[in-house]
Formats: C-alpha cells, structure tokens, sequence
C-alpha cells in the first residue's frame, strides 16, 4: 500500500526490467552480456528492458576502459546511477527509531538514531515523521529526490497490505503503518518484517550475494529467520515464513509469549537465557550484557544458560537445513555479542541434527549493526519502486 | 543424465516454451491470452514459444467452438496433444515396481506392476527392464513414441547427477541409477526422490494446480515431505530438502536410524508406531495392518502410539508451515489407511504449534494410489523433455 503518490515512478513496469535492474544494482557494473547471463534472460530482453532505464537515467553506460580492445569499438558497462534518487530506509526498535539515507545504489550516505519515548503507535510515528524530515532535508542538500521509505519492524508484517498484524514487542496488533506514515511524511511507504527486509539486504549486497537459496538467522531479543528460496525472499501465503523463534525444539521446554512451550525463542531469546540464568543462580541479572558478563566470568549457571541457547538455536537451523536445503545460513543479530558462549552449541546441534547431506550447508556469522537492517528497508523501498505493482506481494 | 539418445527433442529448450508447455499441460485448453497471463509472459513472448511446439505437433490449436463471436474469427485455444508422445513412470517400493505408460498430457493409458525378488541394484534394474519392456510393447499399440522413463525412489536423490546417494529403504549408496537404466531399457531416465515425484504431479494435475506454495506430506513406512515454493518444486542447494521426517519434535524421543532421537519418522513412521505398541502391549505385532487393527479394537496401547505418532506429524507439518507458510498441506501415503486414529491428534498438535496467521494454512488428506506416484515419475520425464538443460537442476 503506498498512500502517498510518487515523486516519479520507475519507466518500466514489467518483471524483466526489474531483473536487470536489480542484477545490475546487486553485480554491477556490468556488460549487457554479462547482466542477460545473470537474469537468465536473451540480449534481445535486455535491450528492450534497459532502454527505458538508461533514458529515464536509472541506468548509465559507459566504455569498458579497462577492456578496450586494440581495434574497433571498447565494450560498454551498465550501472546503476547512484545519484539519480535517494531512499530512507528505517528500523524500529524499542528504544529508538535507526533511519538512514541512501542513493538508488543503496548505499547509505547519512544515518541518523531518534530516540522513541513509548511504544504507542502515535510515538512512534511522531518520531518516525522526525527522523524523515530530518533525512529530507538532508536529501535537499544532495541534490536527488526521495523516491520512497522503507519501514522494517519486528513481527508480522503483511507486506503488500502495509499492515502490521502483530508486533508482539510493540503490542500493535493490525496497524495499518504504511498509510499513516505516507500520511506523516508524504513518501510512498513499503513496510515489511525487519528480518525480511535485512535479508533483502544480504540478498542484495552481503553474504547472499549470487545465491539462489540461503537464510539469514537473527539472534537477539527474538529468534527471526529470512528464506531465500529460488532466488526470492519468501513471505507466506498468510505472511508468516521464517518463524524459527517458534519452531519446538523441546515439547519439555519451557513456556512460550506465544502459548506453546520449547520454541527456540523461548530457549534462545535474550529474555529466555537472562530467566534461566535468574533460576538456576538465585542472582538478579539486569539485562543481556550482564548476562554475558555472568558467563563470561565463569559462572556455571550462565554457562549453561548459554549452551541451552546454543542448542536450541543449532536445532532450529537443522530444521530450516532439513526442510529447505539451502547453500548458506547466516547467523546475524544483536546476540552476536555473546556468540563465543553458544558458538560451539551452535555448531555441534546444527552438525547432529542436520539430515545427510544438509550438513554441508556453510553456517557463518556476520555482525551486522542495525544501520544495516535499516539498509535493508531502504532495500524494500527500492524494491516497491522498481517493480510491477502486480508482483510487489510475492517479491 | 540422460545416457541414452532421445529418440527426439523439444522444439524450443527455452524457459518460455517450458513455462508455456506446463501452463498449458496443466490448466489448458488456453486461450494464449489466459495462457500468457498464467504464465506471467507476454503476448509476444507466447507467440514465440508456442510456434515451434505447434509446429512439431506437442502443441494444436482450435477454434473454441462455445465462444463464437456472432461476426469475425473465433477465438483459438491451444492444448497439447496428448497422443503426440508416451512416457513412462515407474515408482520404486520395496516389492515391487509400478508403472505406467501415460501420454504427453501426463494421462495413465496403461498400468503395470512387477515383483522385485531383492533390493539389490541388480535385481531392481532387471524388474525395471521387464516392466519397460511391456510397456514399450503397448506403447506400440498405441503409436506414439516413447520419449522418457521417470523413475521414483525414497531417499536422498541428486536429480540433475541422476543418482541415487543413499535409500534408507534399499540400502543403496551412490547408485548411479539414471546411467544404469538408460542402458537396460534405451530410454532417457530422470530419477528423483519419489515425494518430490509425486508433489510434480499434484502442482500439475492435483489438489495444488495453481498454487505457488504448497508442500504434500506423506505418511506410511518413512515420513516424506515435497516443498513446492513460488511454483516450483524444491531440491536443496546439496540435494536435500523436505525431509520432514528428520524434523527433531522431542530430543528426549526414540532413537531414529538417522542417528538423532525424537525425528518424526521415528515416532510416526510405521516401524516406529509398530515398535511402540510392542513395548507398551508386550503383544506381537506383525504389521502395520496389524497395528492399525488393533488400535480399531480398543487396545489402549496401540491408540495411544497412533496418538503420538499424530501429535509428531502435526507439530512436523507446522513447523513447515512455521518456516515457510504455505498456502495448503496435502497429507497422503499409505499410511492414510489409519488415518481416523490420528487425524484429531495432527489437526489439534498442528493448531497449538502454528504461529498466528500458519494456522490459516488449509491442511487436507488426499488418497494417492501408487500408480499416482508413478504418474508423477512420468511427470518428471516429462519436464526433463520439455526444460532446457542448464535448468534441469532447479526446476
């Protein structure tokens, strides 16, 4: 749902243009061979799909200088004109709004934090409407136009209504956010899962990059998963995919937020470990530094705590290997932090509990500060803009 | 790998004449405008694939008689031409082969089932060769010819190697099947786990035509799992995927042949629902049918393993839909035939372990006679056909 009407819209609404774009975006520069090799498209679609882009000056070609040939004309390269366009990309935590500005390359060129009193919907469209201004008036001094804002937030989020149906740690429950902040501030806005939108990031520019099927894993205050699979994220018939935080892990387990009991977030989530932690040694633990500090000083308590996360956490990525088979499973997320007191839990239950060949399956980790999911949301912003309106749900 | 030379070839091994040929196979007779829409192609684009396969007769085009406009041409609709090819399917069990002989729509003409004295390769390959050599017989009657053998087996099955990597079931490692079989019977062989077999012919003529995510579960003697994500059936970056069955659902569990403990296969798999009604009854129980009769007649023991065996497909099933939030879950297999002894159990465990809005995913059972598995190995016959070849692996 985009309220808010365009500045201007993309030249070419069809499936193939937002390919070449997007190949060209995600592996540029490239030659026009090269982006058909990637998009699985003929040179006959490319051509027809890049006119538009390279009129409109989305796209730019210009001499391959370093692969001029002794005679004749030198190959040319399409890229995608960074400066053409810009985005705000935002994430919202409990604390404060992270928002970032980038070009149509989407790389980021000014970030800014605003702080978010409560977790009212008004809150934090009132400082979600701050944080814009503030970019946009950056943005006037770069001289491109905001072509559109991306919103990534925890929860579940259906992407091609625009609506929150529940955010357990806002407790919203069926906030239409994209109308209300294309209200506020006047840009089209796509809203999608934080998870999701980080993927598309990863997808885009990280350790994704040239993969048809990988999954990130978020650890942290919630367990997430994003799904790439045939080269797209996926986002549920119903807009639940990804849940490895509800995934049960241990009928025995402890009880969940969300009724069930030994789901992985209910193992693994900071809460869960800081509770365990509480039990098992009579100590007060403020919150997930202290934790960590706990454990790494030694405390046995602590210890275990962790090493239940890890177990949990290396099980559900079994499941999502068992299931999906995918090439790569990148663990992200805030609980990196604590990543050397699960590390090796992670890695043993992944390792046993993977089927047959799953097991190949290359689990890394990446640290990658919220700056980058909100990336990924100005990520989704481009995304709405570049493709057909037909398609937007399932992309 | 296809060792033998076909006796023909696809007119256009492009993925639009793919795309179209499937479109039209499973919802035609088409317009080409509807077909073009279902295929999310352009008219042009249709225009192009569909010459060359009319031309070579896979593809005919009539007048559509009902919709006659009162003045000018009708309208044309275009369908394959079911009687311009055979091929021929055959689903694996431990003892025996089925197989039929279907035409170029994927309709079973004929159906044939052979005895496999053993397991040994050897002794399957003969029973294999014996049955395509009575179908190839008929195949003559009917005048058409042969174009393709899909074959389908339980276990971890590398498709585009042709390879059978390990089947539990046959004891078989790395049996390079697709090789061995195109020599025996002349025929270009695909092989492919029998689950994913059977999830092709349930996207193209079952309960999941139209669907662009769907999974088929099966139950019986292991607990297989098909994943059919944005219209296409999922292999694995490493060959493995589906595999419900080794989805952990209580660590504290029995141990599986895999290795781990708790899997759903090694509660609910017929051996292990079997097992468990000896160590509870102390009686012995020589078979499934035995098991199930028992459970008909009250015994505590034996519906108390069929409840369990419920409650661990049901949490299997939403830990699919978890991950991936599938529009439906089709439940089939032999082991259906007890189904009224855990039905209430999978519908009530996979209730209390989806997450919000999975619960929404439409769950049914659907009988599935083997010679509609080995419908579904003509199926994937039939796709190595029509696909081009670098993307075999992924389709």
């Amino acid at each position: 749902m985009r309220s808010a009407p365009p500045a201007e819209t993309f030249p070419a609404h069809t499936p193939a243009a937002a390919q070449i774009f997007t190949t060209v975006l995600s592996h540029g520069p490239l030659t026009r061979l090269d982006a058909a090799r990637r998009a699985g498209l003929s040179a006959a679609a490319v051509t027809k799909a890049v006119r538009p882009l390279l009129e409109a000056g989305y796209l730019v070609e210009t001499p391959d200088q370093e692969a001029r040939p002794a005679l004749g004309r030198p190959a040319s390269l399409v890229r995608v004109d960074g400066g053409r366009a810009l985005f705000i990309g935002v994430k919202v935590t409990a604390g404060e709004l992270i928002g970032v500005l980038t070009d149509l390359r989407c790389r980021i060129r000014i970030a800014r934090h605003v702080p978010v009193p409560d977790r009212a919907t008004e809150a934090v469209l009132t400082s979600l409407a701050e944080l814009a201004r503030e970019l946009l008036a950056e943005a006037e001094e770069l001289g491109a136009p905001v072509l559109g804002l991306g919103v990534a937030i925890s929860g579940d989020v259906d992407r091609a209504e625009g609506v929150v149906r529940y955010s357990p740690f806002l407790d919203w429950r069926d906030v239409h956010l994209a109308e209300l902040a294309a209200l506020t501030t006047g840009l089209p806005v796509t809203v999608d899962n934080d998870v999701r939108a980080l993927t598309v990031a990863e997808q885009w520019f990280g350790a994704g990059a040239g993969l048809s099927d990988f999954a990130v894993v978020t650890v942290g205050a919630g367990i997430g998963c994003g799904i790439v699979v045939h080269g797209r994220v996926i986002s549920g018939a119903h807009g639940v995919a990804g849940e490895i935080g509800h995934v049960t892990v241990d009928p025995a387990g402890p009880p969940c937020h969300c009724g069930n009991r030994g789901c992985v977030e209910a193992i693994a989530g900071d809460a869960a470990i800081i509770r365990r932690i509480r039990e098992t040694t009579g100590l007060e633990v403020a919150d997930s530094a202290a934790a960590a500090a706990l454990a790494h000083q030694g405390d046995e308590g602590a210890r275990e705590a962790y090493a239940r996360a890890g177990e949990a956490i290396g099980r559900g990525i079994a499941t999502v290997a068992n299931l999906l088979g995918p090439e790569r499973v990148i663990i992200s997320g805030e609980g990196l932090a604590a990543y050397d007191l699960f590390a090796e839990q992670i890695r043993e239950a992944f390792t046993a509990a993977a089927f047959g060949s799953a097991a190949q399956c290359d689990v890394q980790t990446r640290p990658l500060p919220f700056e980058e999911w909100a990336r990924g949301a100005a990520a989704t912003a481009i995304q709405s803009f570049i493709t057909p309106h037909d398609q937007r749900q399932s992309r």
